[in-house]
C-alpha cells in the first residue's frame, strides 16, 4: 500500500511558480490544470495551489478525514502564495482573501459547492478596510461569506441542522429582506455601510442560535472548512444525478482550487465576465462573452441581472443597449482578445473563459475547453480544420458522437412556424438548438411526471438551478425569463443539446397559480407551446415539427468521418420510409428488416387477420391456407423495402411474433376470426388460452416455430426469394432466436426446398442468397463455432442477449433497475450500452469461435445499442463487420466508428 | 477420406473361424461380438458372419445404398459357412437355410426386424424335403419366410404398399385364419401339408396382386432383401423412439447377423428357450429359464404360449404343471447348465441365453449380458464379490444409478395389502419390481393421455409389442395377460424398473367394451386398481402405498459405494421430514432450503398471509411491520431443518418468491388482506396489479427484491442466525438469482448489518456463518470471478441456469421441445441432463474463474440435474465440491459419483 505521505496532495500555481500543467487534469481537475497551464503561459492568474482529486478519493476511502499531511502541506503552500502576491492570509495589516472552488476532472457546471471571501475575520477586516479605503465594500464581503459559509460549510458539510427546520441560508435571506423592506430599499446596494455591519452582527447571532455554534472567526479555520465542504459536495445530491445523466465515474473526486481572491465588486473599474473565444451555439469564429461591471463572478453564471455584451459580435435584443467592454474599456478588451488568440493557438480549442476586472487589472479565473452545440461542434471542427488548427482525425475527434443528433433532431416546420407568426408570444436567448412542442410544466416534478406518461413538456422557470437537471432531462424543451447564454440552463442545455431558451424577460411567471403571460397571451399549466430554440422564439399551441433540413456542414463532415471510419453501418429498417431516411443519413444496408412490421400499423388490417387465422387454426391444411393469403402481402411489403434499398445489402429477420400479442381481444375480431375458421368463439379463446405463455420471451417463439410448423418458414422464404427476383436482390435471410446448430440446420433445409422450387418456378439457374442468424441466446454465442458451421452470418441481437444474459426482462425490469444504478450495482444501463463484462464476454467468444470455424463469417449487431457510441466503439474492437441502429443514429454510429477506429490508430 | 474398400465389413463366426470377439460390440453388435466369442469358447454355435455396424452408417450416409464391395464380401463369408456347415446356400440337393437378425451395440428388445428361413425357394424346397424327411416342416417354414419377408422387406423395407391398404401381413393372416375357419382348425398345428402348399401358393398370388412383384424366389435375392431390410429397421418408428427412451445415440447404426438356421420346431425332439444363468427379478444365484418344445425362438419371446419351466427353480403357479428340460432331458439340460457355469466364469456376469434344440442336438444363438432388476443388480454384484468372480470397483460399476431407483420406490403398504386381500383378483408372474396403483387404460395412448395430465394409471392389455413402448413407459404400472418371464413386457419392465404383472392368464379383457374381468370382479376403464409387481398380484382399487422397507442389500452395496465416492452428495430439503428421509439415504448436508416452503403446504396459512400483506402494503413501515410478523414464523420453520440436519452442514437459499402466485385471487382473502392493510378491495387488485409481469422468471425476484427491499434480507438473515444460535449450525446463506458482484456486496453488507445486531443482542463474541451465491443467470457464471471475490460458495442452480442459457421458459417448454427431440436438434431434454456444450460451458467456465479468486470455494449444484447421472458423472469432471438432489435421488447420485471416481482411476 502505498502510505499517504508519499502522495503529493498539493500543486502550486502562479507566476513562475506552477507545479501543475494542462495535461495533469486527471489529477488536478480541469480548473487546477488550466490555471496552471494559464500561469506558465504568462497569462495573469491569481496565484494559488490546487489540492489532487486524488486526495478527496483518499479523503472518502478514508471515513471523510482529511489526510494528516495536509496540516502541513496547506499551509506551506499558502506561504508561497503570500509571497507571490505580496499579502499574508489572516494578516491584520495587509490579509489575503482565497476562494475554494471544485474541479472535476470533467466539468459539472454549478454542481459542487464554492466559498469564497475566506479569510475575513475580526482579526483582517480593519487591515482590509485601511487597505482598501472602502469599507462597504469588506462588509458586503464579510456578509457574502457569511451567508455562504454558513450554507455550504456548516450546514450541508458539516451538517448543523437549523432548529428553526429551514436551511439556513434561507433564515439569512429572510433577514435580508426585513431589513430592505424596512428601510425600503430596492436593492442589496442600497444597503449602507452600517445596515451590513448590523447585518453581519445579525446573521452571526443566528447561527449561533440556529446552528449551536458560533461562525469561525480564524481565517485558518475557515479555509479548512472550505476544503472540506467542496470533497464533501462531490457526494452531493446535486453531483451525484448529474454524474448519472452524463456517466462520469463515482470514484473521480473533485479537486479544490484555493486562490487568491480578485474581486469585480469593487467599483466601476471592476467587473467580471465569461466568454467563448468562438460562438458555442453556432460555432461561427467569432469572440463571444458577457461581462457585468461591479459584480462577481456568481452574479453572471447564476443570470440574476442581464449581463452586458463583451462585444459587437455578442449584442442581441436583451443587451444591446448595454455597453461593451470593446466600447468602454478598448484596452483591456484588446488584451482580453489577445488572450483570447494565444489560448487557441495554444490549445487547439475554443477555450471557456472566466475573468475579472480589479480596479482596472484583469485577472484570469478560468480557462477549459468550452461547451458546445452539435451544429457549433461539427462547423468548429471544419473550421479550425481549414485554419490549420488541427488535423483531419482531430476534426472528427472534436464532435461526441452524441452531439450530431442535435443536427438530426426535428425543428419546427419553417412553413409553420411562419404561418404562426401571430402566435409568437416572446422572444428570449437561443440558448439549445432545435425545436420543441409540449404542454406547459412549472416543476421539475411535473416534468418527470409527464414524460414517465410519454406526454411532451415543456419546462418553463424564472431561472434554472442545479437542483433542476432530472426535470431538465426530461423536458422536451426548456424556457426562462431570466440568464444569458451562460447562465446555468443555456450551459446545461447546450450540453445535452437540448432545445432552450432563456432570458425571455417579458414573461411574467406566476408558480403558485401556475400561469405565464407574455405579449397578450396567458398560459396555464397543460396549455401547449412550442419552441424554437436556434432563433429564441417561443409559440402559443402546438407547431408541426420536420426533419432538420440538410445542413451543409454535416454532409461535409460525414465525408471526414466516412474517411477514416472502417466499421459498417447498417441501419434496422421495417418500411420503404425507414429505409429512405436511414439510406440519406449514409446506411450502407439494412442490418435488420423484422418481416412481421406488416402486422403493425397502417394497412395492417389485412394481414392481421391472416396471421390470425395462422395462429388459431387447429389443422396444418388451415395453417397452410392462411400461409398462402400471407404470402403476396408479405411479398408486397418487402418488395417495397428492397426497392427502397436497391443496390444495398438487406437482412430479412424471419418471424419472430409474439403469438399471444396478436390474438384478437376485441368481441368483434373474435367473432370475425371464429367465423372464418367456422368454429365458436369459445373455441377462438380456448385456443387463445392454449397459446398463453408465463415467459412469453423465452416461450415457443423466433425458429422454434419454424421448426414446430416448417410451413410458416416455407411460406415466407418464398416471400422473400420472389421479392427477391422482382428487385434483383440477394437477400440475407436471418433466423432468430436460435439456441444451436440443429436449429439452423433444420430450417435451412426448408428454405433451401423451397429456394429449388422457386428456380423451378422462375426457369432460373442459380439464386443467390444467404442464411445466417441472430445470435441473441446465451448459448447460441458460447456455440459460435458450431452455428457458424451452418450460418453464412451472425447478427447479435443485443435486445434479447442482453435479456437473457441478465435474467432481464425488458418489460419488467423498470421495477428495479432504478435501484440498480442508484446502489451502483451496475454502472449504466445494459439495454442502452452493451454490458462489456457479461454479455461482452459472449460477444468476443462468438466472434472468435465463429470465425474459427467460417474466417469469412460476416458479424453485426443490431440490437438498440448499434447506435450508442461506447458500444459501436466495443463493436470495432471486437472486429464486427458492422452495427446495425435505427435510422437516426446512423450518423452517430458511423461517427462513433470513425472515433474508434482513429483512437486504435493512435 | 476412408475408401469403402478398405474396411472390414464382414466377421466370420463358428467352429475354429470366428474373427470377431466379445469386445468387438461396437462394430459386430452385442449379438455378433458374442456369437463370435461363444465360438471362440467351443460352444455349439450355428455358423454364420456378421456385417458391420460401420457399413450400417455408410449404408444410411449413402443414401441408403449397400456399399459396393458387399457384392463379393456376402458371398465369400457365404461359402465359409457353407464349408463348415456342410451344406450349400440356394443348392437344390443339400441347401442351408439362414437367419437375418439385427444386433446393435446395444439390446433393443424386439425394436428391430428379423427374417427367418431364408434359402426357400421352388429349387430348393424338394432338396430340404428329401433331406429332412418332412414334407410338413419344410412347407410350414416357407409359409413363415413368406409371411416375414413380404412384411418386412417387400412392405416395410422396399416400400411396396398393399393396394387394399391394410398391411400385406395383416391380408395373409386373413387367409390363413379364414382357412382355419373352412376347415375348422383350432390352431395352425392342425394344418396339413396339402393346405400349407395350396396356403404359399395363395400367398404368393396376393404378394404380387396387392404388391404389384413376385415373391422372390431366389435364395441370393432374399438374402439381400433380408439384409437391407435389417439395416433400414434400424430407422424404424419404435426404433427410433426406444432409442429416445434409452438414450441410445442414432448414429451408432445396427449390425447383421447372417446365421446357419436351426430348427426347435423339427418336433419332439427339437425345442426352443431363453435363459438367464442367475435369476434377473431378484438376483439369486439360481439357473432360471423358459423353453418350448417344438417351437420356434420368437414363440417364447412373443408370449403366446405359456412356456415349460427350465428346470425346478423356475416353477411357478402358471408353468409347474409343464415338464422342465431338467426332468424331461436331463443330459441336454446338463449340457446346458455347464455352459451356463462356462460363460459366468468366461464373463464374469449374469447372462441372458438363447438356445435351440434340433433333433436332440443344442444350439447356442445367443448370449449377452442379462437385464436385471436394481434390486437383482445389487444382490448379484454382492454375491459375485463374495464368489470372488468380480472386485470392488467392478460391484460397484455393476449397477447402474438409475436401476437404485427401484430398491427406493415405494411398494404397497403391507398392511394395506393384507386388509385388501378380499380384493386380490388375480394372480401373475413377478415381471417387474414395486408397487403401483391407478387407473385401468387400455391402450398405450389413453396411457400418455393420463400421464400427461398428472393422473397414475396402470396399462392393461392381453400382451404388449414393440408399438407400446411409449405407452408402457408412461404406465405406472403393466399387467397382461398373456406371456412369461422373458415376453416382451417382462424385458422391458425390468429394464426400466417398472412395476409389471404379466401372464395373469385368468384376465378376460374386452378391448372393445373396454372392460377387464378376473376373479369375480369387472372393472372398467378409469377404475383404479392396485399391482404388487414383486409377488405379481393385483388388487381392486387404490391400495395405500409406503417406501420400500430398509433393504440390507442398499445397505451393503452403499457402503461400497461410499468407498469409492469422492464427490459430496448433498440433499435439496425445505422441511424436516424431507431432511430426515435424505439423512436416512445418507446425504451429507442440505445443498437447498428454500425459505419459502412455508408459504407452501400445511400450515402455511398464518405465514402466507403475512408474506401477502409484505407484498401488497405500499409503504416502507408497513412492510416491516409483516417482516416483523414474519419472522418468528419463518425462525421456527429453520429450527425444525436445522433439527433435523443436526451436525450436517445446511445451505439456506433467500426468498426467491414468484410475488405474482402468492397475491390472493379468493375474493375472501382479498377482502381479508384489504382489511388488514386498511385499503379498499379495489385497491389490493390495483396493487395485484401493478406487480404482474410479462416474464416473471426474468423479472423482480431473489435478490432483486433484497437490493429493492433490504428489509426483507434483513429479517431472513435474522431469523436465520437466531435459528443458528438455538440450534448450533453455521448457516450457510445464499443469496439468489444474482447477476453481479456488486449485488453480493450490497447483500453482503445487510447480513453483516444484522449480524452484529444479533451478536449485540445474544452477547456473542462471534457468530460464524458464511455467505455465498446461486450461479443461475449466466451473467453470474461469466463474471464468476467477480462473484467469488464475495461468495464464500457458488451453487449451479441448473434450472435457471439452463433456462436462461437456452431462453427456454420451464412452464412454456412443452410446446416445442417434443419437435426438439423427434427431430434431433437436441440429443435430450436440457433439463433432466445438463447440457455439457452450452450450460457446461458455463459451469465450467465459473469453476475455473472462480477458483482463481477464491482457491478454496466451495462449489455445489442444487438443479433438478444433480441427481441424474450422466450430470453427476459431468460434475464430478469439473471438480465440483458436491452435487444436490431431492431425497429419493441421494443414492443415485452417490452411485453415480462412485462410477465417475472408478472410471476416471481407471
Amino acid at each position: 500500500m502505498t502510505t499517504a505521505a508519499q502522495k503529493k496532495y498539493v500543486y502550486l500555481f502562479g507566476k513562475g511558480i506552477s507545479e501543475g500543467r494542462a495535461d495533469m487534469k486527471n489529477l488536478l481537475g480541469g480548473k487546477g490544470a488550466n490555471l496552471a497551464e494559464m500561469a506558465i503561459l504568462g497569462l495573469p492568474v491569481p496565484a494559488g495551489f490546487t489540492i489532487t482529486t486524488e486526495c478527496c478519493v483518499d479523503y472518502f476511502n478514508n471515513g471523510m478525514k482529511m489526510p494528516e499531511q495536509l496540516k502541513n502541506d496547506v499551509p506551506a503552500a499558502l506561504a508561497e502564495v503570500e509571497k507571490l502576491m505580496g499579502m499574508k492570509f489572516g494578516d491584520p495589516e495587509n490579509p489575503l482573501l482565497i476562494s475554494c472552488r471544485s474541479g472535476a476532472r470533467s466539468s459539472m457546471p454549478g454542481m459542487m459547492e464554492t466559498v469564497l471571501n475566506v479569510g475575513l475575520s475580526s482579526v483582517t477586516i480593519p487591515g482590509l478596510i485601511r487597505k482598501t479605503g472602502n469599507e462597504r465594500f469588506v462588509y458586503d464581503a464579510y456578509r457574502r461569506l457569511i451567508m455562504m459559509y454558513s450554507d455550504v460549510v456548516m450546514e450541508k458539510a458539516e451538517g448543523l441542522e437549523p432548529a428553526a427546520g429551514k436551511g439556513i441560508r434561507k433564515l439569512l435571506d429572510e433577514k435580508l429582506e426585513e431589513l430592505k423592506k424596512a428601510k425600503g430599499y430596492a436593492s442589496d446596494t442600497d444597503l449602507t455601510v452600517e445596515d451590513l455591519k448590523a447585518l453581519c452582527e445579525e446573521f452571526k447571532a443566528i447561527i449561533k442560535k440556529e446552528l449551536g455554534t458560533e461562525f469561525p472567526d480564524d481565517a485558518m479555520a475557515q479555509l479548512n472548512g472550505g476544503i472540506g465542504a467542496v470533497f464533501k459536495s462531490w457526494n452531493g445530491k446535486k453531483a451525484v444525478a448529474y454524474r448519472r445523466i452524463e456517466g462520469i465515474p463515482d470514484d473521480w473526486g473533485t479537486a479544490v482550487n484555493v486562490q487568491s481572491m480578485v474581486f469585480g465588486n469593487m467599483g466601476d473599474t471592476s467587473a467580471t465576465g465569461v466568454a467563448f473565444t468562438r460562438d458555442p451555439a453556432t460555432g461561427d469564429n467569432k469572440f463571444y462573452g458577457e461581462w457585468l461591471i461591479n459584480a462577481q463572478g456568481e452574479d453572471v453564471v447564476a443570470g440574476t441581472r442581464t449581463p452586458n455584451p463583451l462585444n459587437d459580435d455578442t449584442k442581441n435584443e436583451q443587451n444591446k443597449l448595454l455597453p461593451s467592454m470593446q466600447q468602454l474599456y478598448p484596452a483591456l478588451y484588446k488584451q482580453l482578445d489577445d488572450i483570447r488568440t494565444n489560448l487557441e493557438q495554444h490549445y487547439h480549442d475554443m477555450l471557456d473563459i472566466e475573468f475579472t476586472i480589479q480596479e482596472g487589472h484583469l485577472y484570469m479565473l478560468q480557462c477549459r475547453v468550452g461547451k458546445r452545440t452539435g451544429c457549433a461542434a461539427v462547423h468548429m471542427a471544419l473550421d479550425m480544420l481549414n485554419e490549420g488548427l488541427i488535423d483531419e482525425k482531430t476534426a472528427v475527434l472534436r464532435v461526441a458522437p452524441a452531439q450530431l443528433d442535435e443536427l438530426l433532431h426535428p425543428i419546427l416546420d419553417a412553413k409553420a412556424e411562419k404561418a404562426a407568426a401571430d402566435k409568437l408570444f416572446v422572444k428570449g436567448l437561443p440558448a439549445g438548438p432545435g425545436g420543441a412542442v409540449g404542454k406547459i410544466v412549472f416543476t421539475s416534478e411535473d416534468s418527470m411526471a409527464l414524460s414517465a406518461k410519454g406526454i411532451a413538456n415543456i419546462l418553463v422557470r424564472e431561472e434554472t438551478n442545479p437542483e433542476d437537471v432530472e426535470g431538465m432531462r426530461s423536458a422536451n424543451g426548456i424556457l426562462t425569463s431570466r440568464g444569458g447564454m451562460t447562465s446555468h440552463a443555456a450551459l446545461v442545455c447546450r450540453g445535452w443539446g437540448k432545445c432552450c431558451i432563456v432570458g425571455a424577460g417579458e414573461l411574467v411567471i406566476d408558480e403558485e397559480a401556475k400561469t405565464v403571460s407574455a405579449g397578450g397571451f396567458t398560459f396555464k399549466e397543460g396549455d401547449y407551446i412550442s419552441l424554437n430554440g436556434s432563433k429564441g422564439y417561443a409559440y402559443a399551441g402546438a407547431i408541426d415539427m420536420m426533419d432538420a433540413s440538410e445542413n451543409t456542414d454535416f454532409q461535409e463532415f460525414m465525408k471526414l468521418v466516412d474517411k477514416f471510419r472502417t466499421l459498417g453501418v447498417r441501419t434496422n429498417a421495417d418500411t420503404a420510409d425507414d429505409a429512405a431516411v436511414a439510406r440519406k443519413f449514409g446506411a450502407e444496408g439494412i442490418g435488420l428488416f423484422r418481416i412481421e412490421h406488416m402486422f403493425y400499423g397502417k394497412n395492417s388490417e389485412e394481414p392481421l387477420f391472416a396471421l390470425r387465422k395462422m395462429i388459431l387454426c387447429s389443422s396444418k391444411e388451415e395453417r397452410i391456407a392462411a400461409l398462402n393469403e400471407l404470402m403476396p402481402m408479405m411479398k408486397k411489403s418487402i418488395i417495397a423495402t428492397f426497392t427502397a434499398m436497391k443496390g444495398l445489402p438487406v437482412t430479412i429477420r424471419l418471424m419472430d411474433p409474439p403469438l399471444h400479442e396478436f390474438v384478437p381481444k376485441a368481441a368483434d375480431k373474435v367473432a370475425q376470426i371464429a367465423e372464418s375458421l367456422n368454429i365458436t368463439v369459445d373455441e377462438v379463446e380456448k385456443r387463445a388460452e392454449a397459446i398463453h405463455e408465463s415467459n412469453p420471451m423465452m416461450g415457443h417463439r423466433g425458429c422454434r416455430l419454424g421448426v414446430t410448423f416448417p410451413e410458416v418458414t416455407a411460406m415466407q422464404a418464398r416471400a422473400i426469394f420472389e421479392a427477391g427476383i422482382e428487385c434483383g436482390i440477394e437477400p440475407e435471410i436471418m433466423i432468430p432466436v436460435t439456441c444451436d446448430g440443429n436449429e439452423l440446420k433444420d430450417q435451412k433445409a426448408v428454405i433451401s426446398k423451397v429456394a429449388e422450387e422457386v428456380k423451378k418456378d422462375f426457369n432460373l439457374s442459380e439464386l443467390k442468397y444467404m442464411v445466417g442468424t441472430m445470435i441473441e441466446i446465451p448459448r447460441a454465442a458460447i456455440l459460435a463455432g458450431s452455428m457458424a458451421q451452418e450460418a453464412e452470418f451472425f447478427s447479435f441481437g443485443t435486445n434479447d442477449l442482453t435479456q437473457m444474459t441478465f435474467g432481464f426482462s425488458r418489460d419488467d425490469v423498470g421495477a428495479f433497475l432504478g435501484d440498480y444504478l442508484d446502489k451502483k450495482i451496475l454502472p449504466s444501463d445494459p439495454f442502452q450500452t452493451i454490458d462489456v463484462e457479461g454479455v461482452g464476454f459472449l460477444i468476443r467468444h462468438a466472434v472468435t469461435e465463429g470465425r474459427k470455424v467460417r474466417s469469412d463469417l460476416k458479424v453485426g449487431i443490431c440490437g438498440e445499442q448499434g447506435g450508442e457510441s461506447a458500444s459501436v466503439a466495443f463493436c470495432y474492437a471486437m472486429g464486427l463487420n458492422y452495427v446495425s441502429c435505427s435510422p437516426f443514429r446512423v450518423p452517430i454510429a458511423k461517427l462513433a466508428s470513425a472515433h474508434a477506429a482513429i483512437v486504435a490508430g493512435k
